[in-house]
């Protein structure tokens, strides 16, 4: 089956504190989101590559790509209001009845070419396959009336991307109205009543969203290359 | 009235692939589990501090305060086999009726006075506050027969230390049998029927779990000393 991913790189830099998006952000040299498109190619360079961005920081990226001398083989595709809407615009390139699709967040560069591979081949098996994490820290939950009690640690994982399904799993899915609760795929896919399937993502994929997340980016990569 | 702080270090470095225990490992050429006592002396040098180390760190430990002269006021106690006994140990220790006791894992030393300081301000009017921040991921709940569901990532706090009790309060509490879902002072309390309030912790209060932890941490201490 072919293979598609779908980078969304929709998000604003206010966690940040910067003006810039925080996917242009520089680590290592480089802008956060090219290290994420570099890791999809060294997995599989004939991987059918879609990258989401909203309008208004078309003309920024491609400025960074003439800059880094960055042209790799993906196509760009503008992102819309919400996320749900950005991973529907990249479906929507998508013209092929059967695949695979991957789809992962530009600001999680630490993503690895055996996490991509172990999700195209468990959503090839079950149909969606989503990595996760197990909390490292106690868990709350915070009733309407403010009120909180523990919850069981053990019975949740952290939801991180890549998410992949099947085309034809997918595609309906989003065909639905969007709801407040689709906070990822998997939700838009178990909301069309799919069952996912949890694998391994890694600590270190991290979505980075605050400026301590920088840091740690530019420790893990100084330790790593 | 008297303010104690509890620091549990008992952990084992099985997580970090190293023999020697977590809170040892130096960051910025000092033992971690030393940043975060003299995070709790700079809140208020007069705080009673009692720390619990398992009986076989003991010798390592007042080795480290001879190599690197530290000579805390702190009492030393030693640690039970779970992490509830190691609390209670060190609660043994307090011989006044009344009180704020402030429980914090050794491992996180990025705590600052001030969220100490918010800890023992909101303990003394709630009774218990308890340090938490939103999460950045989705969440899944993953039900006793593997299968899983969306979890509503709003609803849901991750816990932190320190966890700030009334004596009177905490006392009680951890005269209970040990339960199999005690995994943070916070659950004893509400066990004993008490309400915690949740008061914000901060992402940058980890707690140094992994090799990564590590790295970020001297990324951190690098930029902010």
């Amino acid at each position: 089956m072919t293979k598609f991913a779908i980078i969304v790189a929709g998000g604003s830099g206010t966690r940040m504190g910067k003006k810039m998006p925080k996917q242009f952000i520089e680590i290592g040299g480089k802008p956060i989101l090219m290290h994420t498109i570099e890791k999809f190619l060294s997995y599989d360079f004939s991987l059918q590559l879609i990258l989401v961005l909203p309008a208004s920081e078309m003309q920024a990226w491609y400025a960074l790509c003439d800059k880094h001398e960055f042209y790799p083989p993906i196509v760009t595709v503008t992102g819309g209001g919400t996320r749900f809407q950005s991973v529907k615009n990249g479906l929507q390139r998508i013209s092929t009845k059967e695949g695979l699709v991957a789809v992962h967040d530009g600001v999680r560069p630490f993503v690895t070419p055996e996490i991509i591979a172990k999700g195209f081949e468990v959503a090839a098996e079950k149909g969606a396959a989503v990595t996760s994490v197990p909390l490292k820290d106690s868990l709350r939950f915070v009733a309407e009336d403010g009120s909180n009690q523990s919850a069981e640690r053990a019975s949740y994982q952290l939801v991180q991307t890549p998410q992949t399904f099947r085309l034809d799993w997918m595609r309906p899915a989003f065909d639905a109205p969007e709801q407040p609760f689709f906070t990822d795929c998997a939700s838009v896919l178990n909301f069309a009543g799919r069952e996912v399937t949890l694998i391994d993502g890694a600590y270190e994929n991290i979505k980075i969203t605050t400026p301590e997340d920088i840091l740690w980016a530019e420790a893990f990569l100084g330790s790593h290359h």
